[in-house]
């Protein structure tokens, strides 16, 4: 797999893009300042988490942090990297009908292993949730190893 | 809220099925057996996580360990429960065009604060995640708190 | 209980000096302000992780940011609060032979559940690990809940 | 760094011990079966978390957890094996005046990328914390990276 350069936001988009569940989503990459990878959800009805529909589910909140803290490590790699771990705070229910924001940086960037973090804000920049991900660099590609575990 | 008697597997789905997520997403529940709750999450194309769509997003995994850890709880409070918290070991790649299962069962039950627990498998039974979740018993209403994170 | 004043920087150390542990560890406040705590753990020939005595134990790496985490949300409290739970990412190794930093500050302060977080650094400003932890408030005496874990 | 046999309890008690914080702590091993590392920890008077002294610290809980589900890969591996990160959850407070056990196992073995768990339980058998932690494998000896981050 050839290095791409991901630091241009287009490039990044549309490679995100290419992936079924970031499509059904619709992560938008807003911008790459400075380290911080700053992208949005929109809305959509399906997110609700309730039969009361106040609030986003959680699943759609950690989604975008797995992601999320992903592409800002891809972004300095310019490879596909793997999320080993994913660990959330959830901070405060996310209110539906508004988009989501996601801020997220490299804590540390090693030759096989880096480490990312992100927040997640309501359109009102209420702080949603926590995230951080340990991420592997330079592991097999996916297709060699999905179902294996041998990384 | 009245308590529901969640223990019996068309309750609990019946309440699942109520939110737009888990709809979507279309977990079924197969079975609660001594204290083991047993969720079917039914393969869609749009959960690929790739162009190369080998494998599964992880956001997929995380909602459903997010879902799972919660429904358990449920099952034993007879109320709605929010996760505090989500940690996520990613093991192996789960592959695509394929069911995956939770099998998700209470760790602590406590009066103010619950922790659950889930092992995600493949369709061939291969240990794809584990997850684990701090769950708030006794919590304040979603409706009540969505975006004030006054629990 | 009654509330103390633990944002004196002389107060919170006596009350965190009353504890055994922290005695050993020879932890030492060394300032609060704007809401970040700084806490100085001098290095002790016992912190060796390996016969090698290059670095220090992981586990008191651990111990700094599980002490940390809760000390600043007591600072805000002015009570003694239990962590409900730990996340480390340790970013490198910690060398010997030199003080060790903890910098924690509060994230969420809610009136059941606050979230803290810390970053530990080397005597030379290395960031050596994160720590998160989920704190609870207004939780019952540690001494009535011994072994029971009825919170 | 040559192999070592350590599934031999005589011969891991004595690998670990070398560590100047084992040997403070006073760790034991006291069996290897079936998968299943079990390690005993004796309590010690300055093991005590508050001046009630009626609990111990959770950072020895987390220690315990930090280097058990460390030896549990090591066992495996032959060889010295840095942790990457540590989950804990907190179950119960821990009786002081008392033993502690540990109970490790291996989730996951891989090439690079080891995952492992372990229950911490009272004297009585209660169950007191539960944790995981995610370890590399084939790593730089730790005095090549100490303060460097490179891995």
């Amino acid at each position: 797999m050839s290095k791409h350069n991901l630091k241009n936001v287009c490039h990044l988009q549309n490679w995100i893009s290419e992936s079924k569940f970031h499509q059904w989503l619709g992560l938008e990459v807003v911008s790459y300042e400075d380290g911080l990878l700053h992208v949005r959800l929109p809305f959509r009805e399906e997110f609700f988490g309730t039969k009361e529909e106040t609030n986003v589910h959680g699943g759609i909140i950690s989604t975008l942090a797995d992601a999320t803290t992903c592409f800002v490590v891809m972004v300095e790699t310019g490879n596909d990297v793997p999320n080993l771990n994913l660990y959330m705070d959830y901070l405060r229910m996310a209110p539906g009908n508004a988009d989501l924001h996601a801020y997220a940086k490299v804590v540390k960037l090693g030759r096989t292993i880096c480490v990312s973090e992100v927040q997640i804000k309501s359109a009102d920049d209420r702080h949603i949730a926590s995230g951080r991900s340990i991420i592997m660099n330079n592991a097999p590609s996916r297709s060699d190893i999905v179902g294996g575990g041998n990384n």
